[in-house]
């Protein structure tokens, strides 16, 4: 990494907010490194679920100060074979299980340098001997905080490697002129949150989005809408949202994650 | 501010915690302050309420060190023409939209000191041009960061005013000699907590709350009454409540935030 | 205790999410021990179910550094003559209301230095007089702050006592040469925690779960079972765990917290 730590550790996980697992991980760092600052990024990602982690991962990151090591653990892979993802892109440092959690991220970038955990980080860092089942705690918690407080980085730690686990979810496609993507996540308003990225639209003169059987026009804001009338915009990540205005569109328009949507030019 | 900032930041928002949204806000944070101290006063405000957010933070404040800066975005108008309220009162900053949501504190303040964001502070802190939908993360974070940094100031940043928008729920009245307020906000407990101060009801001999059809007596604590009955209290943040012993008093009495409550002196 | 204060303090109550509960604890802590680093253990308890509460302090604790203060507030008796807990083990400080919480802690512990929070504590430490209703951050918050940044101990603010409330949920028991617990919490996927500590079970040859009508075998890890199938495994708290491979175990087995769970040696 071109940059020095910033000691900020963000936290992606599908732990949500019963039970202790996200905090025993934060004890874990502050035993190792005490000065480390920490972020839960979110731990409501739908159980088990990959893709969304990834998502919300990729298009955060560049928030945070660079030299951020941002660890995300969805893993129903956990104490079976499955590697361990360390990359290092544009100033942070990323660590995820390798089950397609990370590839978004890592099929749009150019120069990240990806690496396998390798088979003796773990004693070279005097880690003891993992549980079989939580290696948030175990093995992402300690390696961490020993990244985050500059004592080791991924090159170090981990053997280079060209090739990962494919996501779970498609890219979007240009299907007979079209735009086709997938509502990757729904936030606690309600709002689709899509996987098409403004870039692919750009070119479009007066591009609508079709889902749930609606047409529904693009606006710049939330507020450019009437009360009840749904709206579609590019939103603050960057990708498709679609929204009603002062109402939640998920459950009006009755989709959920997963759902097909498309963009047309009228 | 007759304080010097604390490096308290507290953040208040009606985002849920699905998603990075809270989180993002931080990362701003700290890269413009890395020595900020966050705290999450709650993002659970029901979606596009302004009051609840208003009546916590007025609430909650004092609990902090003198010289923080709250935070509290429940913003269905961003994007818009609304304004950004920055309050300098009792030793404490606040940042909020100018919706409504900083009324409840403002009416009852003899000395705050109310300004609006000035057209060039973005500009003059080297904010970049925000998004139309996410101001939390653009505009309310970096300020709060350069505030809390002792880096600026409402009155350096912001056109001093005495009007707002006022609040949505109206204060606690005095009908045919009792107290009528509304419940404001139900706990995870489902205690009902309503707008009605201490003070409304302190010259009452013997003051009981109608509700939901109940006449129910005030006690000193929830254990003063017995298993499964209804009681009325003074709670720990100075207002009326209605609970049940060992139970849950909106369930049981079917109501729910916004419902009418009366204190009569029996 | 034998070691410095960490700075750490670790938060478990039954407050949820809603409303500013935990955040003004915070805001306490901050105001008299600024360098303090606060970690949520969880907040989603049951409502005034001090057992889980005390199973979890009591796993988690470790994972911290040594000199953290952990502070458990499930407190249906607050505002009661009920008394408040300190305790000094394994290098470790507890404080809770002293309802049955600790107990599980206590009844395995050989050296736990147990006392009571002494009548005079408060004003020796210039703590205002407290609500009734809010013990948790008008006590518990401002004591741990002080604990934790060194300045007081469990031995010159407390009591020493031998006696506490004991715990709501029976330790397991050996019934006809089998293991008998219960479920004492269930996590976000859905994943049945017992109350059965692996030493219980180490000396059986095949040990069987028996639980809802079904028998479930044990395995190492999540991903050893095929997909839907039920399994038993020791978590990594160090207990039995009854999980569904990629599935909610609570839901299809349709067990909850309480339930009896047998385990047998086949």
């Amino acid at each position: 990494m071109s940059t020095d730590p910033s000691g900020v550790i963000t936290i992606t996980t599908d732990f949500g907010h019963k039970g202790p697992f996200a905090a025993v991980m934060k004890g874990v760092i502050l035993n190792r490194f005490p000065a480390a600052r920490i972020v839960d990024l979110t731990h409501e990602i739908p159980a088990q679920w990959p893709p969304e982690a990834g998502f919300w991962v990729s298009r955060s990151y560049r928030y945070f100060p660079p030299g951020t090591v941002h660890v995300a653990i969805v893993d129903p892979g956990v104490g079976t074979e499955r590697d361990i993802l360390l990359v290092d892109h544009d100033q942070h440092i990323f660590m995820a299980p390798d089950n397609g959690l990370l590839a978004c991220l890592l099929d749009k970038s150019i120069d990240a340098m990806v690496f396998k955990l390798g088979p003796d980080a773990l004693a070279r860092l005097d880690i003891p001997t993992p549980s079989m089942t939580f290696h948030g705690r175990d093995i992402f918690a300690p390696i961490a905080a020993e990244m985050a407080a500059g004592r080791t980085t991924p090159v170090a730690i981990g053997t280079p490697t060209s090739s990962w686990i494919p996501t779970w979810v498609d890219e979007p496609e240009i299907c007979d002129g079209n735009v086709c993507g997938v509502i990757i996540t729904v936030d606690s308003f309600g709002n689709l949150i899509s996987n098409i990225d403004e870039k692919l639209i750009s070119s479009m003169q007066v591009p609508v989005a079709r889902i749930g059987g609606h047409e529904i026009s693009m606006v710049a804001t939330y507020g450019r809408a009437a009360p009840g009338d749904y709206l579609a915009l590019i939103n603050s990540f960057g990708v498709l949202e679609i929204a009603k205005a002062e109402g939640n569109a998920a459950e009006s328009l009755g989709v959920d994650r997963g759902a097909p949507v498309t963009i047309a030019s009228r």
